[in-house]
């Protein structure tokens, strides 16, 4: 059975996935790298990385995947929309390896990259688009990888299987929140929280069975 | 040298400490007492209860405390701020045991209650209301017992050396949230987090040395 799912989602301890306001040089605004610097201190990100329990989680984004969706922002800043130049944070080749669903307002053509990841883009609601890409996946899982609007979207629609959020010790103050609208999310997961000796708190929701 | 600690502060994954509306049969609102099961389930609060992670936690509470801040919220709902026959959620023998200052808009002559407590009414701010409880303390610290708001207000104004907070796995949605208007409070704090067997996790913020 495909799954959808969420990993390595990084909130501050208010909630925020992401500061203000996003350029092309700020992709997380006044955030910074700080939401994401507990990964990039992992062998997912860096060979000579530490390969505890941060690694452990990181690793789980690649593994069973076979599409992502993400939302406009995830793809690129508010000034980008209509720059067929623009192709997104990575370079050329971005760390999906697998197609890639970019939901926006502003559809273009699709984007073939190095490494195996094609960028395409939808306009399509949460439901209409994972099933678009679970036909894509081919039998994998789906991943639902941000920012935060669309998490909670597909969150709040009750469309997501598991989601490993990464609560850092920082107080953002401003940027957008995941958690609004999900009032009592807990009522269809299960909630495992674990520490990690980098100071970030490991946060996992599995959907209970029915 | 006399602290200004806060204890059992208990929120829920969204930040959120109350849920809403308060009334007199619910003063967590929609929250219910789940904020403070964890708490319930110790031996600080019930002498069969558990004696691990939680429990040391929680009997800090009573701990070296010589006065207590709380706001109106938390000594009343709304409706009682002008009955003088309200005198608190806690029957006769409150568990402070020292001098209590509400601050409120309503002042109203102060309340000796049984087991050590009295409850003074004072309209201050936050620094005034501390040098007032301060002075009452006679050495020991100062609890800063809540709501949110009167903690929010405590920690903004720089006032608080060291608060505990739980994070309780449920996200609430509406109430009264408490990291609200403290962006980058962790420059001024070492923040530790620990979960427990029981699902929360514990936060520590203890201010840094200057």
């Amino acid at each position: 059975m495909s799954l959808t799912r969420i990993h390595n989602f990084s909130i501050s301890l208010d909630g925020f996935a992401t500061g203000e306001p996003q350029t092309a040089e700020a992709p997380f605004g006044h955030a910074g790298q700080r939401l994401h610097q507990w990964m990039m201190a992992t062998r997912f990100w860096d060979a000579g990385g530490s390969d505890g329990v941060d690694n452990a989680f990181a690793e789980r984004h690649s593994h069973g995947i076979g599409a992502e969706i993400m939302g406009a922002n995830k793809f690129g800043p508010p000034a980008s929309r209509d720059d067929l130049d623009w192709k997104g944070w990575w370079g050329p080749n971005p760390p999906f390896h697998t197609p890639t669903f970019v939901l926006t307002h502003h559809p273009r053509p699709s984007l073939p990259m190095e490494g195996g990841t094609t960028f395409h883009f939808l306009e399509a609601a949460p439901a209409e688009a994972l099933e678009i890409a679970r036909a894509a996946a081919d039998g994998q899982d789906v991943r639902i990888g941000g920012g935060a609007t669309v998490v909670r979207d597909f969150l709040a629609a009750g469309l997501v299987d598991h989601a490993h959020l990464v609560q850092v010790p920082i107080v953002l103050g401003r940027g957008v929140r995941v958690w609004d609208g999900l009032e009592a999310l807990e009522d269809g997961y299960d909630v495992e929280a674990v520490t990690s000796p980098s100071g970030v708190t490991h946060l996992t929701l599995t959907r209970k069975a029915s």
